[in-house]
């Protein structure tokens, strides 16, 4: 799934990376007292708007330029419960560039780093407000790459 | 609260009314093994969209047909909780009329209606699509007092 | 994906199946206008669990029989976008049966069942209440497997 | 609703407060493209969280005490929307003790305190782990008004 010209790092993780902070709320746990497995789907977002924003952009401003990036693919693996207070910390990085998509991965670690609570990753088209598919822009590809 | 002018049934709720449906999900539930206390406002919408249905009109409808009643304040009290799987009804009906505004008040109940787990209401702005505050129009007061 | 023992019927599609019908509220959609994509796994849950009542047993009754069944990845391909107020049909059927696993398959289509919206998959681990991994029940594949 | 016993601070909020940050994701958002409304009961609930976990303790830590705090009722008042990305600033205190609960207020404000989106507060019963009601503890109320 990995684009052979994607940065890698020495953890097989692609660079540029970032890391979101995130303190789970009770809102968020279930009757089993852990993390409702939809959540995942909103720490993937919240990781993939910080890592657009520490590039030096928000998400509405790529909208702003005519590109939107609906969401075609999502998948979550589940390894070891979070709950709730704890702080997980959720990785996010680029695995792939294609013509007209993009493939971002997801790691949702402990606040020690010692347990990976899940992976995973969600996969976008790139479309103009019409909705309709186009070549991912270059400045946009720029954008995500600078480290 | 409840307008002189609102038709009120003899157990002093207001008519017309609607009552919706609705099965807990896992989802909806929390560390508590209760239902959350946000979802309450997500069943009232739920019932206020299908009360404003089954007046032959959807939301939707409304706003395109420029009007938007945003929510200016919810209020939400909590008697029993209710849990997973249980199948609740949500009772809504329109308490308030102003000149630019519309209050609409809610009760949850078990599927027997023995037990009132919660109470509340919403009250609405009626706006132009630019947000200006607009008296409600007849079109909309007539659909929602139709029995 | 789809297990040999598994009954499939002519559209390939497991059996035996069960439809949920569900109405998109408000608070589901996004500033896309359109549902956000973590509410399908909410959709697949609720689908599930219909399943499962729809056999005779509720998943609180499950789980009561010291058996539970945590969801160890899921995956959704997005189609179409599903906006409020569509009334959305999610199928739902058992596409594989391992010895201390099952996989749940969910298709999202419109109200008249000429679009398909989204498609996905839960598999889940089959756990003790010490969460410790033990082979499906028999009870518990004969109640899901009964037409 | 304010208790004569309570500090309160020369703008008339109540001492000891806290401050929580948090940024407005994609998913918390609605149709309208602004926050949902029941999102702003999550926002309450985590700026509770940060109050207690600031004084010292967690949530979770006063229920392994034998305490619980279940919601009795909630309010918030919607006074301009908050949007993606919006980074919200979420300001909490207690206005009032009374022998088995407690009350908690907030104000939801912009990046840089100059508009204020919302405002709410929260009743909580003091119950033992039956769920009876009990007297507030000694050392949960020194806890939270400690400065």
């Amino acid at each position: 799934m990995t684009d052979p010209t994607a940065l890698l790092g020495p953890d097989g993780f692609p660079r540029p990376e970032a890391w979101l902070e995130h303190r789970v709320s009770y809102g968020e746990t279930d009757a089993m007292k852990v993390v409702y497995y939809a959540e995942y789907l909103h720490y993937f977002e919240r990781a993939r708007s910080l890592f657009i924003r520490r590039h030096g952009m928000s998400y509405a401003t790529v909208e702003e330029r005519g590109i939107a990036l609906p969401i075609t693919e999502a998948t979550v693996r589940y390894k070891r419960p979070l709950r709730y207070d704890d702080l997980a910390l959720v990785r996010v990085g680029i695995s792939q560039w294609r013509g007209a998509s993009v493939c971002f991965v997801y790691e949702v670690h402990s606040e020690d780093r010692a347990t990976l609570h899940a992976t995973g990753s969600t996969r976008h088209a790139c479309v103009d407000p019409t909705g309709r598919p186009v070549r991912v822009p270059g400045w946009l590809r720029a954008l995500f790459t600078a480290s």
